[in-house]
Formats: structure tokens, C-alpha cells, sequence
């Protein structure tokens, strides 16, 4: 074993040394046991992981004055992102949302905007509702971020948590999965080859034709989103995907099982273990305390959960509800810098994710306490946090 | 008919003061002939003509490095924004192909980028191929451009003078003009207000949908682009569209006909005047003196319209040809900074444009040419243009 494990370290280097703009840096490198029901970091091989932010860009909902809002919104979030970058976080994410109480549908556009007013994060989708949009454009718009950013473009693509977007663009629900399932397979093509012919259901064919412009980077990075669906993982795990998933209710613990999934079958299917990451995104908010964070944040989350909850048929949010989900073993990441700091090291230890993405400028959070947030992250979790696992 | 011209002029002002960002200043006001087949700006009565860029982005045709030389491209498409920018001109146009000899398929990605590095250019598509587009995407990707760039977007919508589009997203030729017809219609719809239902034959219906964001202008102004085809014209004032001609051969004068068929088909439709504006756009290029900008401009010219030439059955052209056509009397604005200006003012008293766009990066110019080429177009040509029209 030790000579694959020399050749693995090798080849892993190699990538690394060919990879432009990559932040994420192998400390050794993974391993993946021959067993498949015991897939495991070694504690002295493991990666570092990346530590980011992602957002919706929130509006105030029944919202009088769209346009002057929107505004104000999208220069928040252009400082949001440029201080994350400047505070070295290695990604920022952006939803798609079609709705008045979000104010961004076309994501590209802003990580555009983004890329050329950062250095060295990672731009991505968080995420591309691929299923009601068009692989080609898709790609042609973060082929265009990842030229603008020097290679930093990544997307996130899922099959949609909001489903606003399915009326509007003429898609039926009924076909949710396989809508998924057909254009995520045109989109991995694109990635692949600049020229060849397509074939689909719900899709124009084309036939010998290129796409451009070409990306940056060799390929774009492409992550799968998921709730918790265990197909999600399957279908991650079999592409040779890096999986993202999204735990925003319930403890992580639960989560163990669906993380084992995708690794299992990704080592069933003989992927690149390079290939094979593992994203959590959470809702996380910092402050100097736990009290003080709690109180900040409680009005703006619980406003959101109960909104989005009522079109959804969830229960109301409670205070003792919300403050019991801050708890050591629960899925909110609100509190004080040490408590974020455990909560995210909990969490690693669980899942031995890859990165870690934060969306703390949710509801109407004000501007203010969200870059005060940010910037304990950057200052005092995401360095403590790397320290605890370069150990 | 004092009275109403005073009225005019007050209804204009109120636009100029409302209107964040309008760097067009009206010196008086323009009036309009009840006679429909003498229709005049008066001397004393002119628009200043904004003077702005487009560039297609091009890239060497045959290119074997397509992804270093895009990204060479677009840094230095961002260079050229920002100086137009520094400059003072109006405005900056980038078009929209699916071919690998240019770098842009996404207008408003770049827009987006260009949106959060400029302070007071407007920024346009030249053109968006609106007949293979949704515009739905199309106006929430420019809605976003408009917000960050606190106003200053604009869409020029073509049927398409190139054609790659098409199959590439599956429309059919033969539906040319009925595809932009409607998809002009469901544009303007977005424009005009945010929440509708939709009903066409080329794009799936909606039944009482909003679509976000909303742009930072009432309404994003949108252009039709027109090679010289009667019908654009008509269509644009029917509609009450501005109207962006490209004289990119022949001799301007053959135009006045064309030019006279939209303002008095306006006129006849009781259009408010200040919507009926006129752009020009044409291939420039300005050096120190004529045959320097004669012999700089010629091989990338050339390269460009025998290459394109080709696929539509051009004659290839001589030196002798592009001579010709840079005489006072021809389509190119090729030469030294005085004969620039002499051919747009010569443009400007046969069409009384509002807008004259010049195309100077082209095929494989070399950059520094075409920094000093926008250079001499700002500092020399704009303010003599903008003084000669003052007086």
C-alpha cells in the first residue's frame, strides 16, 4: 500500500502545482480505505478545508420600493464579497432566486461583477437552478466569470429548493428529476469538449457545434447540490462530483449516513479521489458573544424560516426552538467566535468535509452586523479553524 | 405653435432632471416638422450627439490557444471600457456571437464587470440577439446590470446578423422576423411593468408572473439595430424605439431614405419625439495622420471582411477598395483625428443622429493601436464633434 499512497501524494502535488489560483492547499493527502463501509480521513492526511460565505441577496419582503432596494442590496453584497476576499475566505456563493424578496435571478452576472473587484476568491452559484435554465447559456455565462476572474469560477448546480422558476421559464414540475438528470449531463459535456453533438428530451439538439468561449481553467469546478436527498448522493457520487450539501434544520449528526452514501458510492464507482469533495453549507451569524449573537439574529432568521415556512407548511419558529438549534449538537452556527469555531470543527469531525460555506446576510440582517460577522470569521474563525486541523 | 414648443421644451427638462446619470445634454430642443416629408433638426434646435465604442471582442480566427487568448481578450476589452470611460464618451457597446473568432456570447456578464469599474459611461449590448434569446433571461441579466451600475444599461436587440445562434439554440431561419417580432413585444412587456401574463408561439406562456430584478431605471432604454432593411426601420417607430443603423459600406447618403422612413413613420405614429433618437455605427480608426491610420487599420479590416466575406459571398477587397471607402464621401471614419470629425459632422448634417458609435478594436488590431485610437477619438475628435454641434 505505502507506493499508492507515494503515487497518490505524487499525483495530488501535480494537480496542485498545475492548478492556478487554487487556495485550498493538500496538508498530506486522503486516502480511501479498500473497506467501502469504512471510508475515512486518517488524522495525519487530511486536507484543509476552505471556508466561505454564500447568500440570496434577501430583500425586504411586500417590499414598497423594489428598485431603491435592490440597489442597496446589490452594493452591500459587492462589499460583502470584497471584504471576504480581502480577508482571504477562499469562496463566495450567490443564489438564483425569481422572486420579489430576492435580488439576484442571474448569478453570473454578479460574480462577474465580483471578479473583477476581487483577487483570489472562488466565485460560485449557490445555486444554478439548472433544471429551468439552459446548460449552453449557463455555461457560456460562467465560462465569461472564469475568464474575467483568472479561473475562479465555479457552479453549484441543484435542482431547486424555490421552484418560482419552473412556471416562469415554461418547465413542469412533473419532470424535476429528469430535467435535472438530462441537462446536468449536457453541462458535464460542455465542461468536457468544445465541439460535439446533443441529443436530449427538453432541450434543443444541436449537432457538431462548439460553445464559447472556453473557460480558464482546463474545466469549470462543477458541485451538486443537495438537501438531503439520497439520490442527490448517488447521483454526486456516480458523476464524480463534489456534493454540497445544504444542513439548515435538524442536528448534523443525522447527515452522517447521507455523507457515507456518497462516499461509498464514489469509491464503488472507482472515482479520483480529487474529485470526491464534500461541501456543508449552514446559516451562521458571529458576534462577540453568544447572548448578543443570538439577540441579532434571532429576528431576522425566524422572520425568513416562518416566511419561506408558511409557503411551505412548516411550523412557526419559537426563540427556545431557535436557541435550541445553537446548541452544541444542533445545525445553526450562531454565537460567539469559539462557539462557531467548535461547531464547525464538530462538523468536520463528522464528515471530514472539504469546505465549509457560511450564508449569514440572510432576511434583513443590517449591513452593518453582517460585515462585523464576516470579519470574525475571517479574523478569528477561519484561522483558528485551520490551525485546529493543520494539527 | 409657440406654446407648443415651450411645452416641449419644459416636458424635455423635466425627463433631463429626473433622469439620474443622462450624460446627453440637450443644448435647446429638438422640434419636429408637422410635415412629415420635411422632417429637420433646426440649427439652433440640436441634440448633442453622444459619441461612444462597441467591439465584438474579436479573437484570432483559427486561434489554437482559445482559452489564453479569450482571457488576454477580455483584459484588454476592460482596459478599453475603462479608458472610454476616463475619457468622457457615452457610451460602450459589446455584441453578442456563438463562434470561436469572438469572445463574448453573454453581453451582460461583461456589462456587469464593466458596470462595477466605470463611473458614467452607459452601457449597452451591440447587438443581443433577441430572436434566439429568452427575453426574460435577457432583461432580469440587463435589469441587474442597470442596478449595479446605478443606471446606466441599455439593450440593442437585432434579429441577428450573424446566424450561429440559431441552431445552436434550436430556432428555426425560417422564423426570422416572426421570432423577434414577438420576442421584441414580451421585452418591452418586462420593461413596462413587473407582474403580467404571457402568451406567445416561441417562447412557453405565464400566467401572472413577476420577473426580478427590477432595473434601477423606470425602464431599461432598448434600441433596435438595423443593417438598412425598410421593415426595422418601420418597426422601430412604430414601436417608439430609438434606431441603431450600421453603416458599415456603401456610401452613408444612400441612408437618408431609410433614415426619413423611420422618423416620418414616427411622426405618422404621434411618437413623443424624445424616444425617436438615431445612432449611427461604423468601423473606426483614427492615427495621427490618414495614411498611417490607412496602412495601421487595413490588414486587421481586410482579414475581418474576407473572412466574414466569405461565408456570405463577398468579393474580397483591395487596398484601392478601403481607400475609397475612407474618402469624404464613404462608409469608413479611417484617418487622422480631423478627418474623423470631419465625417461625422458630414454624417451628422445628413442624418441629424442623436448617437454615433464607433467600432475601432476589430479583427487582430493590435491593442496599444487601439488604446491610442480611443485616446485620439476622446481627447480630439469628441470635444471638436461636441463644440461643432454647440455652435
Amino acid at each position: 500500500m505505502p507506493a499508492k499512497i507515494l503515487l497518490l501524494i505524487l499525483l495530488f502535488h501535480r494537480r496542485e502545482f498545475l492548478q492556478l489560483n487554487q487556495t485550498i492547499q493538500f496538508v498530506n493527502c486522503i486516502t480511501i480505505s479498500k473497506d467501502v463501509n469504512n471510508f475515512t480521513f486518517n488524522n495525519h492526511q487530511r486536507l484543509i478545508m476552505e471556508l466561505g460565505l454564500y447568500t440570496f441577496a434577501d430583500l425586504p419582503p411586500g417590499d414598497n420600493n423594489i428598485s431603491t432596494d435592490t440597489n442597496q442590496r446589490l452594493r452591500n453584497l459587492m462589499e460583502e464579497i470584497k471584504l471576504a476576499d480581502e480577508l482571504g475566505l477562499d469562496v463566495f456563493g450567490i443564489g438564483e432566486h425569481h422572486r420579489p424578496d430576492y435580488a439576484v435571478s442571474s448569478p453570473a452576472v454578479i460574480l462577474a461583477a465580483a471578479a473583477v473587484t476581487t483577487k483570489q476568491i472562488k466565485l460560485t452559484s449557490a445555486v444554478t437552478v439548472l433544471s429551468s435554465d439552459d446548460p449552453v447559456r449557463v455555461f457560456q455565462q460562467f465560462a465569461t466569470v472564469d475568464q474575467l476572474s483568472n479561473g475562479r469560477a465555479e457552479i453549484m448546480v441543484g435542482r431547486g429548493s424555490f421552484i418560482e422558476s419552473f412556471p416562469l421559464f415554461g418547465y413542469d414540475l412533473q419532470d424535476y428529476d429528469a430535467l435535472f438528470t438530462e441537462k446536468l449531463e449536457l453541462l458535464l459535456e460542455l465542461n468536457k469538449q468544445e465541439k460535439f453533438s446533443w441529443k436530449g428530451t427538453f432541450r434543443p439538439s444541436f449537432n457538431n457545434l462548439g460553445v464559447y468561449p472556453r473557460p480558464y481553467q482546463a474545466a469549470i469546478p462543477i458541485w451538486v447540490a443537495a438537501g438531503g436527498t439520497p439520490a442527490s448522493a448517488v447521483r454526486a457520487a456516480t458523476l464524480g462530483l463534489p456534493l454540497a450539501l445544504a444542513i439548515i434544520g435538524g442536528a448534523p449528526e443525522q447527515f452522517v449516513p447521507f455523507i457515507n452514501l456518497y462516499r461509498n458510492t464514489a469509491i464503488k464507482a472507482k472515482q479520483d479521489p480529487s474529485a470526491i469533495q464534500l461541501g456543508i453549507n449552514s446559516h451562521v451569524y458571529i458576534a462577540a458573544d453568544s447572548q448578543k449573537a443570538g439577540d441579532e439574529f434571532y429576528p431576522s432568521y425566524a422572520g425568513v424560516m416562518n416566511r419561506i415556512g408558511k409557503e411551505r407548511g412548516w411550523q412557526p419558529l419559537s426563540r427556545q426552538q431557535f436557541d435550541h438549534s445553537r446548541s452544541p449538537q444542533g445545525a445553526l452556527l450562531v454565537g460567539s467566535p469559539q462557539q462557531v469555531i467548535d461547531k464547525i470543527l464538530y462538523e468536520h469531525e463528522l464528515f471530514a468535509n472539504t469546505r465549509f460555506l457560511a450564508q449569514m446576510s440572510l432576511g434583513d440582517m443590517p449591513h452593518k452586523n453582517i460585515l462585523k460577522s464576516i470579519e470574525l470569521f475571517g479574523t478569528i474563525v477561519a484561522p483558528a479553524v485551520r490551525k485546529a486541523l493543520n494539527k
